[in-house]
């Protein structure tokens, strides 16, 4: 595939000690499906200046974009957007609209110093929008520095997707049966050489007390993963097991 | 800290898509701080052989334990097994122990081909015992080969603890008030500054219609979580705000 790559860098110590659970890869994974973009890898690193530092550059330099969460809060634990300047060897400066953006969060006398912090901006960036709670984040080149809190980096998320470029958008459709993966794995390899052009992962569930598999079929053309689709459930069939459903997905972008 | 050093390579397409939530970080993560491992960093990558072994090449040599979860099942996209062994240049062989180990868990007649993929394992290769669904696991040198289903991961991984170099357990508290960052950011980060041996974390919440902030000491001597603690209690009352719970947690190795 030729689409444009995509890597996020979840920053924080809080999801490294399973502290927290991150639920911000999930919902930039859908979304670079919709938009065409392949998410090749992420990476879970600590508030740590000098680990932000080499993997932002490995990563800018290898993927098309680059997507970092977290730290850039109002707190000594907070480093992102300073260790970004010094990545970019740019100054962090006071930035102008986004105390004005800050400004017209805060009730009056709320915006002390400590807040201000977070309008502090490696010069030279473009601003990201906060719809949510005032403190924008900013676009370096390919690097986007939002925030770790989910639904406000999702809302700044959507205010980037102009600025994406993609490709034709990751379509998907998930068989679900009662087959064993161990019963069908020569058969659903044979459908796989088949189809080169549709990725099919098989993924094993338990759930209310019965064991099952999702298929999961990836690919841009509609056609093809139809036609995958039709010889995994003719297999299904060939094996006595049962379709527990189908569904198609495709979203906006 | 020189404590040992680990990272957790997740491989999966479904994780990167968002389709699945990864699961086993946040335990190995927790499991790590109770073993005085540092868990430095996790990495989230696809099924695809040049970056699986690109991946273990390079976190194999930088890190003291590297885990890797997910792709050992008996489908045509479980790759980990067959990659790894390339990594470290032996063939894999079908695995007398891990048939042995197999034929106790599956009924007469059950254990086909494809299930006996499972079986092949790199030669050398210590086997991880799976107490829930047969299959093994594998060590090679710091490289340990784990599931991605979240309960059998969990099982095997307690099987290993005992192969695992640590250090002092990673000790921790959680101070939880309603003083937001934005006012206490910089009598904490004073605070930071007056322990530089405990790791400090904010972390801002939303919860049943209440904003809040939990402070996460960590630390691996208690008498300093504690004055820590402490300083950072003083500093609420100050503030004129509440502390809302206090939570100290050390977890057994």
């Amino acid at each position: 595939m030729s689409s444009p790559t995509a890597c996020v860098l979840i920053i924080g110590n809080e999801i490294l000690s399973g502290r927290t659970q991150d639920a911000n890869l999930g919902y930039i994974g859908r979304r670079c499906d919709a938009l065409g973009i392949r998410l090749v890898e992420a990476r879970v690193i600590a508030d740590d200046e000098t680990a932000i530092i080499a993997h932002i550059n490995e990563c800018r330099a290898r993927f098309t974009h680059v997507f970092t969460t977290g730290g850039i809060g109002p707190t000594h634990d907070d480093i992102t957007s300073a260790t970004v300047a010094r990545v970019f060897g740019v100054a962090l400066c006071r930035n102008a609209d986004a105390v004005a953006a800050m400004e017209r969060y805060y009730p009056p006398g709320k915006l002390n110093e400590a807040r201000l912090r977070m309008a502090d901006i490696p010069a030279g960036a473009r601003l990201i929008d906060n719809p949510v709670s005032g403190a924008p984040g900013f676009q370096l080149q390919n690097v986007f520095v939002l925030p770790g809190v989910p639904l406000i980096m999702q809302a700044m998320f959507e205010g980037i997707v102009d600025r994406l470029a993609g490709g034709p958008p990751i379509l998907t459709a998930t068989v679900t049966t009662d087959v064993m993966e161990g019963a069908m794995a020569l058969d659903l390899g044979a459908i796989q050489d088949q189809f080169p052009d549709v990725s099919i992962g098989s993924y094993p569930y338990f759930r209310h007390g019965a064991l099952g598999v999702n298929l999961v079929l990836r690919g841009t053309v509609a056609d093809r993963i139809t036609a995958a689709r039709g010889a995994i459930e003719m297999m299904v069939a060939r094996l006595g097991g049962h379709l527990l459903q189908t569904v198609e997905q495709g979203e906006k972008r």
